[in-house]
């Protein structure tokens, strides 16, 4: 008993007494995994890694007892949110303690173009609360999301993800003004609570929770658009890129999301199939409402026509309540898109390219030719850096991991730019960032280098 | 008796009986003008050119009566908003009647993300109507309205502006999207109503009113958002201009006015100049209060600092209720700027200049080394075509036509463009888009060529 007593884990759960725990094997499995499944590389390197024991803390009060306890009997933390992610990032390599922060849920303040978030506040339901309570001066609703709206959170986001719908207006969240402050609980034997604000935010912005705890974030807030829904056709997948660009580049119509998929992939998307003439290019759009008539010219413009359309009133309640059969479009774009497909053909996974600046609509035809059924294009329009920016999503029938590298060497010859998605070390996804010393605030937020251990290259435990 | 009543003026004159109409000096000298005098060149063409007649009309019905009237007694019509034109747009260089359009100032319908009004309602007084009747959506503004938003009309803006504050997110009136309907009288024994929607609204933008009586436009709304106003000094110019261009680039930070200064500039701009250091270059902001800090770690990388700052409830009090001694700052930005240094040296003018693609900043720091004490370098840094656009209203210390004309010319070779502000005619500013056919649409407007007369080359009359 008393060597039992003496495990760090052990002295953990006595520590944390009376703060919602669990251990059973259902649980320590469903906490200790998120969508690494999407990669058949990252598949077989962490599936079976689990935490022995899973926190679900409901305030910041015990996320600080947590994180006390954690630093003093040296057990290793890995915190998630929803685990939506792909990387591996809610995955705990060393076991030890998952700290599930989704009990933290609370709209800490909303104000006209601000809020302010628990982290384990999910993205629909902060973008719900902002609905059901308007401000005199307006609706506000998050800047952006990615598809997995519903089951992320927004401290998941920050800690992991990049962009999503509403990109094509509002950037990412690493560009200057997207995230305001972020609130760092430390792992420390005595935490403190830090507030990091302006540029300091980006030590912790996708750092898979390696250095401190995110407990709340304050972020600016768009103003609701009545935003419709379409689905349009285009002859060939170049129609619908050019279409794609045009609608990006055209400020004067209000707009959410752009997404744009070979000919070969709405086949693939359920519900949306039937709604789809064969053999064509398509579009999932989401404008402002009275926009709607400038979508359908600029769309016609490149030989597109709208096969689908739903108002704002439907488009929210599918969103917000699950209403008609049809879910919201947002959930066939981004990686939605390659969860669609894995669902109906188990070979599938993806690649994360960036089109080089000025040559992007050549690449994109270049690479539909050379390489046919193997990689299926799936684009996505955003503004950054004050201009169009085209990612792309592509759809990658999986041979093996030599093959895969090969395609990727192939696109970069090509001027594409990969961000690999088949790795779960922060070093290859732009860690240590110059402008914002990740790892040095790891030093200090993690002293004893207990955060989500094994995702950093040199780390020093 | 009986010849006078037989002159085309007495006829329209009885046939109007019961419509507001004046025809004493004062009035048809102050509603025969507009801003024409900004140009050495355009003065001495337009001063004294007036109408014979001055009706102002409350309804559409008596427009109607007015263009039936009009084209049956074969009288010139020249059609009048807020007379804030730089152009001579107002002028009526064949006299006959003034149609002041300032009468029809309603708000016909409002919704979320588009409003509905009439062509004589002031852009200030839309955004006032719509503060104060809030949607349950919440609230709306104008996209964007020139420096004139007090005394400006919407039809006028429709019918002879282009850009203003707001053009940094939303672009400009002619972009696809920007402006969805135009209501259209024509001058015709019977006249028509015509509603042009999409890409028709632009066979009447821009267009002096030559082709119809611009009665309603429907227009989206922009979300409002807690626009806090800023004013920056920089060490030179260029830091400045960088500073806009990172500033226009940065999607993250939602912007409402960027406008930048040659340091020559803020001397002559009386309640401005008390702020600024001396020989600094300046920067007049307007960001969303949430992101003033991002705004002002953006002036900083630039070497910029903040000299004055007033938070949106102020900025909207000066703006619609004249409170405070300092005026809306973007009452010194576009065209205010040059109406605030004519007022201190009588001998300025200004010109247009559109920045090259990639060049952009080089020509800014080339032209302010070339044309010394000559050309003051004013930046109003946009959106348009998916990329930061820079247009310029640099002030110029006019010496003579002929001089002017050569500056034109080597800025241009330089690789400026340069849109003539110093000419009346319609076809030197853009007419007959071959992407709307605004002659022929006058054809079937104006028959007897009637409207606005003078303003076109090759008007048949």
């Amino acid at each position: 008993m008393e060597a039992l007593t003496a495990s760090p884990i052990n002295g953990l759960r006595e520590a944390l007494s009376g703060i919602a725990m669990a251990e059973d094997p259902a649980t320590l499995r469903l906490k200790s995994r998120d969508f690494f499944w999407f990669s058949p590389i990252l598949k077989p390197l962490l599936e079976g890694r689990e935490a022995a024991l899973v926190a679900m803390p409901r305030t910041r009060d015990e996320v600080i007892r947590i994180a006390a306890a954690a630093a003093r009997h040296r057990v290793p933390v890995t915190v998630r949110g929803g685990g939506t992610g792909n990387y591996g990032q809610a995955v705990p390599l060393e076991g030890g303690l998952l700290l599930d922060l989704s009990g933290l849920d609370r709209v800490v303040w909303a104000r006209p173009g601000v809020g302010r978030f628990e982290a384990g506040a999910r993205l629909l339901e902060i973008d719900r609360a902002l609905r059901d309570q308007p401000e005199a001066s307006g609706r506000w609703e998050l800047r952006f999301h990615p598809s997995t709206r519903k089951q992320a959170t927004i401290g998941g986001f920050i800690a992991g993800g990049a962009a999503g719908c509403g990109s094509c207006t509002w950037g990412q969240i690493s560009d200057p003004g997207a995230v305001l402050a972020v609130q760092v609980v430390t792992l420390e034997e005595t935490p403190r609570v830090l507030e990091l604000r302006g540029s300091d935010v980006l030590k912790v912005l996708h750092a898979y929770g390696v250095n401190g705890i995110i407990t709340e974030i304050e972020v600016p807030l768009a103003p609701w658009q009545p935003w419709a829904e379409r689905i349009l056709a285009f002859p060939t997948l170049g129609d619908a890129a050019r279409f794609g660009w045009a609608l990006a580049a055209a400020e004067g119509i209000a707009k959410k999301e752009i997404g744009i998929f070979d000919r070969r992939i709405p086949p693939m998307l359920k519900r949306v199939a039937p709604l789809m003439p064969g053999g064509q290019a398509m579009a999932i759009v989401m404008v402002s409402e009275p926009q709607a008539a400038a979508l359908a010219d600029c769309a016609a413009d490149h030989g597109g026509s709208v096969v689908y359309e739903r108002d704002p009133e439907e488009a929210e309640g599918a969103a917000f309540d699950g209403k008609g059969t049809m879910p919201p479009l947002y959930e066939y774009t981004w990686n939605h898109t390659t969860l669609h497909a894995l669902k109906v053909e188990s070979a599938i996974t993806y690649l994360q390219v960036r089109f080089p600046e000025g040559g992007e609509l050549a690449l994109v035809e270049a690479m539909e030719k050379r390489f046919g059924d193997e990689l299926l294009l799936h684009l996505e329009f955003q503004r950054r850096f004050g201009r169009v920016f085209v990612s792309s999503l592509p759809l990658l029938r999986f041979r093996s991991p030599e093959r895969l590298g090969e395609i990727v060497a192939e696109v970069e010859t090509m001027g594409g730019a990969v961000s690999n998605p088949h790795t779960y070390v922060l070093d290859n996804a732009g860690w240590k960032r110059t402008d914002a010393p990740q790892a040095r605030f790891k030093a200090l937020a993690d002293p004893h280098g207990l955060m989500n251990p094994g995702k950093l290259l040199e780390q020093t435990r």
